[in-house]
């Protein structure tokens, strides 16, 4: 999977994931009142008008980008219609030819990480069966509980040839509460300590094709500095690097999260081009049209990172 | 919600939780098979059984018990049909008076974690309503992100009146990896540092009837002594004890979780009971009345920890 994303970020010339995180706020009228006329204001309605504006959304992008991120919070808030909707979106984005990365945070101890990889990465035997259930490309994993929290993934993600990217630094403020903390053994800070044993993980998953791993880690745009630090410490390993845009990170920012190569990262925005229509640059587009104001927002992304990269 | 969790540990004597971590592999045949027979080998037939199984227990050790606590990771493998069973579950177990602790280990950066917490224990806003999801009593939470990865789910606890149990030592083997790195700052390894901060996040969110807060730490049972410096860290934090049974952890291990007035820990086992008719102490009972192999195991657990912390 770690090759069909490079592929795409190759061909399409972009080393972007939108990250698709829905809010009822960013969602147009035009949809909202359909489907609250249709199914009353109900779980249900949400959900309809959460897929109906993500599919506008992926119909206007899925050309120009390799990867999508859909925020499996922002669906489970509105229970099993919401999830329906979740499920419904990494399957209509798969068959766009998009690669999926589930921004799902799990991460428990042995075999129940061994029961989310598989509900969301492999897939569960039912009697004689095998039967994928969410079925991401890649999925997003938090690290405190280390190795053996992790490993389950590692194994479905070499069975199934999928992806994990886990957090290292993340792009919040108050990230550095532990995060930033150094630690006596080696006077280095959780994140590089996480860093460096994401790049030891990612030794047992190394592409046969690229001098990447399909073990990726999560570095905040919002810390550069770090960025450069852990690029260093982890060479083949490929970055997702959420905070960009409306979080505050900017395109001159993230040069030091890229190898030489021009790869080694992929930037997501998520609010400045799904609700893009609702920002003065793209307001012209008006709600009507929220999915062109999109589009736009990713051509200018692309234009933001390149001018940025090639620095 | 920390007080009824309180007055039902002490009106049925038993700081006890059962783990609803459905397998396949625990259920009786007699439930699996007729599950397949209608509903072929799917995801829905999956989750008929595992509700069928969790329903079993749950009528052989309500009168028991004073909480369940649901693994998600055992439904979400099953996907959409899976997760409406956890739903059926907890809105069972809330009918029949139990407190139901969402094992979900959620946690994710500001606006994030307010879905999720929205997701579990508050409502979500749709039009002029408001309404409620998956509405566990209680729910695990990550702290990787630090304090605003957390902040969203304390506003939702505090207007819903519910509870967080938050990682601090897990009971994992390989737990220490990052949790017992001990910080240059202060000398402390990072659960005490996350401790500290779970008893500070606690004083906004105190019970006005009992010395405790409704913010809960996760302690593993496997950890006993580090179970005794947390417990003087964090006077006034309930400590949910995982670990107990089929990990290692035994009654003995469990004294210093526990606060002089007898109150403060509350103990879980999932396997040792779901599944005890597999285990050979309890055979005699047979996989057609699994449910009260399930019941003799909770009233020994009882006598175990009994035992245990009179000492």
């Amino acid at each position: 999977m770690i090759n069909q994303l490079i592929e795409q970020i190759q061909k399409k010339d972009a080393p972007i994931v939108v990250g698709l995180d829905p809010m009822l706020s960013y969602i147009p009228t035009h949809i909202l009142s359909k489907a609250y006329a249709e199914l009353g204001e109900t779980l249900e309605s949400a959900a309809e008008a959460i897929w109906q504006y993500n599919k506008g959304i992926i119909d206007a992008v899925y050309d120009l980008v390799p990867a999508v991120k859909p925020q499996i919070a922002m669906y489970e808030q509105f229970g099993i219609p919401g999830l329906a909707a979740f499920d419904r979106t990494v399957k209509y984005c798969k068959e766009k030819g998009l690669v999926v990365i589930g921004d799902v945070k799990r991460g428990d101890i042995g075999s129940t990480s061994a029961a989310y990889a598989v509900a969301h990465l492999g897939k569960v035997q039912v009697g004689t069966k095998k039967i994928a259930a969410f079925d991401e490309d890649f999925a997003t994993v938090n690290p405190y509980l280390g190795s053996d929290g992790i490993n389950p993934f590692l194994e479905v993600c070499q069975e199934e040839k999928k992806g994990l990217f886990i957090l290292a630094k993340t792009s919040n403020p108050s990230s550095g509460e532990f995060q930033d903390q150094c630690f006596v053994s080696n006077q280095r800070p959780l994140y590089e300590n996480v860093g460096m044993k994401i790049a030891e993980w990612g030794e047992q998953c190394m592409s046969e094709k690229y001098p990447y791993s399909y073990i990726g880690a999560v570095v905040g745009a919002t810390y550069p500095e770090m960025g450069k630090v852990l690029r260093a410490l982890m060479p083949k390993t490929y970055i997702l690097v959420p905070g960009y845009g409306a979080q505050g990170g900017k395109g001159k920012d993230l040069v030091h999260f890229f190898n030489k190569d021009g790869l080694g990262a992929i930037v997501n925005s998520s609010r400045g081009i799904i609700a893009a229509y609702k920002n003065e640059a793209y307001a012209r587009f008006g709600s009507e049209h929220y999915a062109d104001a999109s589009r736009q927002a990713v051509l200018d992304m692309k234009e933001d990172l390149k001018q940025a990269v090639q620095k």
